[in-house]
């Protein structure tokens, strides 16, 4: 059966986005039975022949393992400065872990040469990574509908602006999550639209392995099945038709969604004609259950790509997608570099179309020299399967991470004094520790000013954190206020493994002070 | 004297512009007497640490003059695909035409390392390819006030539609020029808004040195003087508030506006409070006065880069600028590489200011590896001056083009015979080529029927060319009408100059079919 996408979901997107016209002053149709001339002189566009091109070949020196260079070189503590020697730097290594790029390559299929890359390219990616990422979404996250599309674009920044613009214009509404990258949540309120929280379980701090972590299907049940009955069901608000989510190590709680719970939810979204973005960069690192002292299952002897696509992967909505109505956005900035500013889009052909449009009148193109870098290099590694076995060498160092820091941190007084709790993640980079002051504050309005007061110490004590009601869609709901007493903390941006033990000291020390201090009065006055 | 450029600029700028607001939920507004740790760790925002980045180091091989790879492989005629086997396109050059990147470097004030590059940025660039950028200004165009900003944007495409937006709300309207890169009217159309065509000079078909090039300087001070007065001076529209101009090599025409010129019009949008939007994609790349057989002025012995700034490039409207009402647009795709996606606006820091927010809440940076390509290169250069040292090595190659091609179009039996002219170009990458059928076809509302059988003809003879008529902004107007029977040809594309030749002939062979058929009654039916 063949769907009309645009019968379907035109109601769903925003005037700006179906108003949108292209105008070329290139474009010509030729009757069909005009000859052309095999071999035409270009002396229309201004595109620089790529003679003009300064580089002439480049060459890459790679790396086989994160974190590799600190193999070879002296570093230093606490920073990430390290006092490397220029002339250290080069390493050499075999030729797989070289990659080169000239002028002309004899692979077009699989590489992009300088030729293509520093020219004007596609609004919507070269093909060759273009192909790749359609390989990449066949292997990973096959899509249960055939006519699905892609659109590479400038990373997921870029992208969400994109899918905020598709859907939002004066007064529109869109779910998103209680508690999320709430950027997004700028994005639609600089286009005039209202983000609409949607009740998520994430207080996990008994680590239960059953726990229903993400969206409360029956509150999103009620919500749109009731909606506008009421205040609590928004009256006077247009009814969403959308739903921003992040399914596989949620940010900030680091949770995923069960399959069980990403069916329930895209059988509510079809009976609301809802359209499902799914937000996943931190999808492919996958983080077992932690165990003090266990192996990392990325190290075991039978590990395989093949076991980890089986067993790891979670599955992405388009799987369970019958009907078109999910946008999966991935990017390669988590697992590879988020200076490339690169990412793509994966939806049915007519709202990829629509993004189309935006992005020619728009950013034209991502970068041809970052989707250089990044397809030459995959292409040297194997392409798909060589990508993945990168993303797995990524996720075996955040799971070395999270258990280095997890273990550190139940060994801190403080834990062990119950101050805090860690709700234990299951993928991406981020776990939420929760501040357990519930019985010295029971009143959760005044938890905000006294985050403050924790920031303050962490300020001083040297540990950089993100509060978690700063990441709260409304804070005025009593239900998202009540959960808000949460640090979110990341495993991604430390150089190694000793600054986790260092910065969980450094977190003991503001619990301690901050108690102490609090149950000696000492926030009274802030508190009343 | 200073400025308030929000009272002074708040009143041009769109709604939309003005309303936008970042929402970090990492910022905090910590007391000043707070103690700060000295060395915090920072477990707060998800970026990954720089060791997870795959790349170790860069090597880029550079050529000296464009073109050089040609001296050392074999080519094929006619087209730009190279029969080159990959082992020969290694060449080695000396060390001043290699360029190394390591994951940290030594100079950080000058070079961009893939720490930082593959990291996510600065929305507004690199500080050092900002300063780069700025110390460029200063050398080339300083501007005429003190407190002006730049940001980098992922090219000039990007920076058009920023530029749109922060005009163009529904029923806005801006001046361009009536024929003109009209990529830019369609960004202006699709927010909402409406181009008004400014008279332009072009039809310097007898190649007068003193011919008025450009913005017809009466007609924009009648047009805002009386507007809406009557039909003609758009009697019902708002007033425009911003003029988008391309005053050297202007595209399509390649003329370029005198200094005397620019001031007319820069004191009209003093009058009348305008901004002015100069759009310079081509300004490095000054055409010196075509003579036949005349010594390239670029390889001349007393040519210097002195020389150059002094004599050859044409003063940006920044050099005028006293109330901070010019934008300027550079960018790198023509001289570098327009794969980059990377170039910069110019303009007072409230202007800058609003582009950075749009910056920051969709595209949210240009490319850090484009960044890193191109800083570092330059910086081996010698940053400033060698970087116009290049872009005088490109203005050299596209004068001996532009020669090239006039000569050939010169010699045509076509020209001989007067079917068409040429209008010399003093900047840039194009030329226009005027047919000359008003005599067999006096009702110009006909020339677009003819020039799609020149179109057609073209098609068959292999000759790929823009239509004068299709770079009009509005053709309903009689007096872009009666202008609008020309070509643009470009001499960017083609790999050899040799092509131009070929090219010519093939031109030749379409003009001659084309009037023997017109002057034959064979175009009757379709031009009736």
């Amino acid at each position: 059966m063949t769907i009309d996408y645009e019968t379907k979901y035109a109601p769903n997107i925003s005037e700006r986005s179906k108003g949108r016209k292209l105008n070329s002053f290139y474009s010509f149709d030729a009757p069909k039975d005009l000859v052309a001339h095999p071999n035409p002189i270009h002396l229309a566009g201004g595109t620089p022949n790529e003679g003009f091109f300064p580089v002439e070949s480049i060459h890459f020196n790679l790396i086989e393992e994160p974190f590799q260079h600190l193999d070879y070189s002296s570093k230093s503590a606490l920073t990430n400065k390290f006092d490397i020697n220029v002339k250290t730097q080069l390493h050499q290594l075999n030729e797989t872990a070289t990659s080169h790029t000239y002028r002309y390559t004899e692979d077009k299929d699989l590489e992009i040469d300088i030729a293509q890359a520093f020219q004007y390219g596609h609004t919507d990616g070269t093909p060759q990574l273009k192909n790749f990422t359609k390989k990449l979404v066949e292997n990973t996250n096959k899509p249960a509908y055939n006519d699905w599309d892609i659109i590479l674009t400038n990373g997921s920044g870029d992208s969400l602006h994109k899918i905020a613009d598709l859907f939002i214009e004066k007064d529109s509404t869109i779910l998103v999550e209680e508690f999320t990258f709430n950027v997004f949540n700028t994005g639609v309120t600089n286009l005039g639209g209202i983000n609409i929280p949607v009740k998520i379980n994430l207080k996990n701090v008994d680590n239960d392995p059953n726990f229903d972590a993400g969206i409360d299907t029956e509150y999103l049940a009620d919500l749109l099945d009731n909606w506008g009955i009421d205040e609590a069901h928004y009256k006077g608000l247009k009814k969403p038709k959308a739903l921003y989510t992040i399914p596989t190590g949620q940010n900030p709680t680091g949770l995923s969604q069960t399959l069980e719970k990403r069916k329930k939810i895209y059988e509510i979204a079809e009976k609301h004609d809802i359209i499902i973005v799914e937000d996943d960069p931190y999808g492919y690192i996958i983080l077992p259950k932690y165990e003090k002292g266990a192996e990392n299952p990325y190290a075991a002897k039978d590990f395989s790509i093949e076991k980890y696509k089986k067993e790891f992967l979670k599955p992405s909505y388009l799987t369970i997608d019958r009907s078109g109505r999910v946008i999966r956005l991935e990017t390669f900035s988590k697992l590879f570099a988020p200076g490339l500013r690169l990412g793509f889009i994966v939806a049915n052909k007519y709202l990829i179309g629509k993004i189309f449009l935006h992005q020619a009148l728009t950013t034209r193109q991502p970068s041809g020299v970052s989707q250089l870098v990044f397809n030459n290099i995959v292409a040297q590694w194997g392409g798909v399967d060589g990508w993945i076995k990168w993303a797995t060498k990524i996720a075996k160092h955040y799971t070395e991470r999270r258990d280095v820091l997890l273990t550190a941190l139940y060994e801190t007084e403080a834990f062990k004094k119950g101050l805090f709790s860690v709700v234990e993640p299951d993928a991406g980079m981020f776990i939420i520790v929760y501040v357990n002051f519930e019985k010295q504050i029971p009143d959760a309005t005044k938890w905000d000013a006294a985050l403050i007061q924790l920031r303050l110490l962490s300020i001083t004590h040297g540990v950089e954190l993100v509060f978690g009601n700063k990441m709260a869609t409304d804070l005025s709901l009593e239900t998202t206020l009540k959960h808000s007493n949460f640090l979110r903390i990341t495993v991604a941006a430390v150089a190694r493994n000793e600054d986790f033990i260092i910065a969980s000291e450094r977190l003991n020390n503001v619990f301690i002070e901050f108690f102490d201090k609090l149950n000696n009065g000492g926030f009274d006055k802030l508190l009343k």
